[in-house]
């Protein structure tokens, strides 16, 4: 690979293997799931949440949860296993597992928190001090913890979230501990000013160096609009799924994340640096697809195929 | 309609009836494509694209280009009946049919000029004076006339277009006579970045009084987030097709432009005034549908429904 090293960097998170697999018809085999990873990790992705810890009556997509991140961390020692777990039972399993990084799931919206993890934004709240309290005793052996702000843009079950409760709630997020504290679009209903305005509202409150990705789904078309406004904000991190899967199974009209191929096509187009090799990427639909026949996958450059006008960051010597 | 009048208006000219339809299967019956035209001047649209004065041998689908047009001028004064024409004997025609503006597309790729109107560049482009000498020959009678600059960001044929060739042709055709000159993304190669640079570079040199609508195709999934670049350079124009259709049938890869519904969502959104109801603009699928059975339409928000968080313009009183 030739290296531009004048570019910037942009982390691409996929998402796909637990934002993705938690709202298929269908449930992905363990193996098959791992092959996809591998042929992501392969393409170059660093940075992959691979699991949700939560019951598997819940989530029967999900019951391999610790095996996957065991084998993950196994087989993949370049990439950083993530996951989400809704609350401290599920970190301390996904921490066993050796997950590097939790998501802590925290809704804006208190009727999707009630829908999302039974509790309301109070005790959720309370529950999440709880687990970077148990983090802590941890020590050098700690995961990252993330809070994850759900329904930051809007909320299909209650509508509009007013801003000044998301940076509330951030600040709050903030001082409990997080090490990291992102946004996230539930439901896709974000547009660019309030991406920039809330964005700058949440970096100034809880700094930028834990500001964490932004996470977007892609609802209403406006998803890579929404990474364009968050890029001139100075965001330098996004969570996509590759094919475009997703959506929150307890969020009622929810699609797809943005698609991790057109969002690495845009950024490097762009001329950001995302260490991924974009034909390598494409192609690793094609395990996702043997995995989960069937599952309407979105994709344009996949479709399209890459331009000749393209001029990604890195290029084979 | 109460109307928030501090909202700065945007164009949005539906290109479906031309731009879509001559990409399409099958081929849309008269009275179904007045039908749709209708729905969508119900919506709001000012502004439509009807028809291409091309010969029926090479375009059956737009054989009733004259009739269109006619119909359009009677059946809906407050709408502007727009037309593309590729040489003068197209041009009198559309003009004859009562068309108030014709676009003449000139590529700004020569091999694409070769595809498209087997012409070269430079022939394309005398072709274009000799237009503009006849629509002044007119006096108050003459239509508008528009240079449509197409692969003005790449090209399936040629690859990259340099910029100061699309920026040398786009003061070419001003110099000319042209009225209005435009930009058109005729494969959907255009990034962000790369929109900013050549619009900057384009008003400066045609003029912003004489710079037209933004021609975006959405082939890789940029097409949003190319408006909004296009809208923070100060363009307030944009074409789009309902449902996505669309495509050059002389440029090999090319896919639909963008869609009408989701521009709608993202620029209402963004706080500008479009004049139209999306609710209705939605509807506007239905008459395509039957006009049109079995050609796939993308539209994000027609998918999912308009979110309860939308705030547009213009509401209902």
């Amino acid at each position: 690979m030739r290296n531009m090293p004048d570019r910037p960097a942009v982390l691409v998170r996929e998402v796909g293997p637990r934002d993705g697999l938690q709202n298929s018809r269908a449930i992905m085999p363990t193996e098959a799931k791992l092959h996809w990873i591998a042929a992501m990790a392969g393409a170059g992705l660093r940075e992959i949440d691979v699991a949700s810890f939560v019951p598997p009556t819940a989530m029967p997509q999900m019951a391999d949860a610790a095996e996957v991140v065991r084998a993950v961390r196994q087989r993949h020692p370049s990439v950083r296993a993530v996951a989400l777990a809704p609350n401290l039972r599920g970190a301390q399993n996904a921490a066993a597992a050796g997950a590097q990084t939790l998501v802590i799931p925290v809704s804006a919206s208190e009727a999707h928190s009630r829908s999302n993890v039974r509790r309301s934004r109070v005790e959720q709240v309370h529950a999440f001090r709880g687990i970077v309290e148990w983090a802590r005793s941890l020590g050098e052996a700690a995961p990252r913890i993330e809070a994850g702000i759900s329904t930051a843009f809007g909320c299909s079950l209650q509508g509009m979230v007013p801003e000044e409760e998301v940076v509330a709630l951030a600040a709050e997020l903030a001082e409990a501990g997080a090490d990291v504290v992102a946004l996230a679009d539930t439901l896709g209903y974000a547009t660019p000013a309030q991406v920039r305005r809330l964005v700058r509202a949440v970096r100034g409150v809880v700094g930028a160096e834990r500001f964490g990705n932004l996470h977007l789904h892609d609802t209403m078309g406006t998803g890579l609009a929404n990474v364009l406004a968050a890029l001139e904000e100075g965001v330098r991190g996004f969570d996509a799924a590759l094919g475009g899967l997703g959506g929150c199974p307890f969020a009622p009209g929810s699609v797809g994340n943005i698609n991790t191929e057109d969002l690495v096509y845009l950024l490097e187009s762009e001329g950001f640096d995302t260490g991924v090799d974009l034909a390598a990427l494409i192609a690793a639909r094609e395990p996702l697809r043997a995995g989960l026949p069937g599952e309407p996958l979105s994709g344009r450059v996949a479709a399209a195929g890459i331009p000749r006008t393209f001029q990604p960051a890195r290029r084979a010597a």
